[in-house]
């Protein structure tokens, strides 16, 4: 066994992980292996970076990024064979995209494997801050309940009008749901999809104005980088809900932490955040705030279809076959 | 308009009211009212019930009863031109029915106005806690997850065998519902429902053995009291959840708190308890079990709806019309 470990180590093509993806931390890393390629481990490296770059260059064709992993033009300097970037994160704001286009190098996020956990956790936190499922259980567990009598009142979820801001795999499926609970579904994206039937919303203000709640959907580029702004916000109003399971910084954070201290927004379900993990503190007292720790994505069913996903890419590379899920300009 | 309202007081016909319901509580009595009949109100008068019952038994044709206030042998015997006794509850556990039928007693319940929300808190519950958003919302807002890191993995809903039981008006809505999320629905109830397509279970504890999460959506009677006994737990086991929006003591409340105690039962997600307002404490420390005070039914628009609906019951009897909402035995 050990001589054809050390066949395979020699032979087979290596990709570079800089440090674990938080699905392998979850699950563990025999899902991601293949006897088809093998992990260069920066992490493990007694080395500098620089250095452990420097002695590999020559033999890494390939790298495994996550949300949180950059990479970026400096990196892909120091690594010229690199052909493909694969991550395992839906969104691809941490890597350099045009200059992987420029080096010519293919670039396959996770595809849609994370699409329905992500519009589950959309749904659940809608629901959660329409209906104070959070705060209502903590008034039980504090034992308020019988010395306190009825909670207030939470909202209806059936005929609330909800804006979706970015209608691809995830923002689709979040619509498919709320359909089911009677809810009027409208959208915001870069253009009009032909065959959609919902209303659509060419800004995202007008999209805020006609929503009681919008849940933001879309992936963080230069385009949608605050795009959820003080206009769209103020839009939204004292009433309306935001959701966000897209990426924090799609939102201006720190208006829509003054807005809804200032009571002038309705509420917010939050799993994603403008600098994580730090969350703004002035949202822990409000119990009209739901958040997750960015884990829309995480249960055990996606985090091994992810794997499965990965390597499915990876092989697919070293055997110059066309990936599953390639990135492609739009 | 004094002397129209003395008028009205007269003649208008006499609706006995113990105490306002809890919605009447939550909107207030204006949209109650009706200028075709008048509460007399128990709880504003000075004489002890026995006397009061006494005093205004001639007049009173009707009862307007919620949840919490029996009506029972002894109060129908007191009251005997009362007939018809309607209620702004969906369960009719607090009548006497056979009482209410021997003497010509007509029910009516608050028909179907609560069931999409009661669907979407089961909902709720169900998603809180398979995906963990209560418990991994305290993480975040006691500022943990800078701290510790990820939060352990939720659980997908997606593929999830859920038993619905109790397919009427709610158990329907929350099939509808679950099916949008991509789960395998399959149902118990006394009968099997020829316009159904979903697997029928005729024992409980077959549909549990069959489902990784099972929703009570039945009403309270004799033969469903504690149905979800200690075998139907074992059988849902140790990764299964509960969901209860029906009533508490459908289920074996002690059983189950033991089995989530000793993790022998996966999860619960609680609306109602068997001795509301009190909960069992055990089950204060679980984060897997997320709890509501029996509010699923309690958003400003169903309070709304029903108090439309116990009017327009009232006014269809006092003006001889068939009833929005009888009850019918089957």
């Amino acid at each position: 066994m050990a001589s054809h470990e050390d066949h395979q180590s020699r032979d087979s093509p290596k990709v570079l992980l800089f440090k674990p993806p938080p699905s392998m931390n979850l699950i563990g890393e025999q899902p991601f292996t293949s006897t088809k390629f093998q992990y260069l481990k920066a992490y493990e490296s007694p080395l500098p970076l620089d250095q452990f770059l420097a002695t590999h260059a020559k033999s890494i064709q390939a790298i495994l990024s996550s949300g949180s992993v950059p990479v970026n033009t400096e990196i892909l300097r120091q690594l010229p064979n690199v052909r493909v970037v694969v991550t395992t994160s839906a969104g691809l704001n941490q890597i350099d995209l045009p200059e992987c286009r420029r080096r010519g190098v293919i670039v396959a996020n996770s595809g849609d494997v994370y699409s329905a956990d992500v519009a589950d956790a959309a749904v659940g936190l809608l629901i959660s801050v329409l209906r104070k499922i959070t705060v209502a259980g903590r008034y039980v567990k504090q034992g308020f309940w019988a010395a306190r009598g009825d909670y207030p009142l939470g909202s209806k979820l059936g005929g609330k009008r909800v804006g979706i801001v970015g209608l691809g795999n995830i923002g689709s499926l979040v619509a498919k749901r709320l359909e089911a609970f009677g809810c009027q579904i409208s959208y915001n994206s870069r253009n009009k999809k032909p065959s959609v039937s919902y209303p659509f919303y060419p800004e995202v203000r007008e999209l805020a104005a006609n929503s009681d709640a919008i849940i933001v959907c879309c992936g963080l580029t230069d385009q949608t980088y605050h795009m959820i702004d003080k206009e769209v916000l103020a839009a939204l109003g004292k009433n309306g809900v935001i959701v966000n399971i897209g990426r924090g910084p799609i939102i201006d954070e720190k208006e829509m932490v003054r807005l809804l201290v200032q009571g002038e927004l309705g509420g917010a379900g939050l799993d994603v955040f403008e600098n994580e993990p730090d969350v703004p503190k002035e949202l822990f007292a409000l119990d009209n705030v739901v958040m997750t720790p960015h884990n829309a994505v995480f249960t055990p069913e996606s985090m091994h279809d992810v794997a499965k996903h990965v390597v499915g890419n990876l092989e697919a590379f070293f055997a110059n076959r066309p990936l599953l899920s390639p990135y492609m300009d739009d």
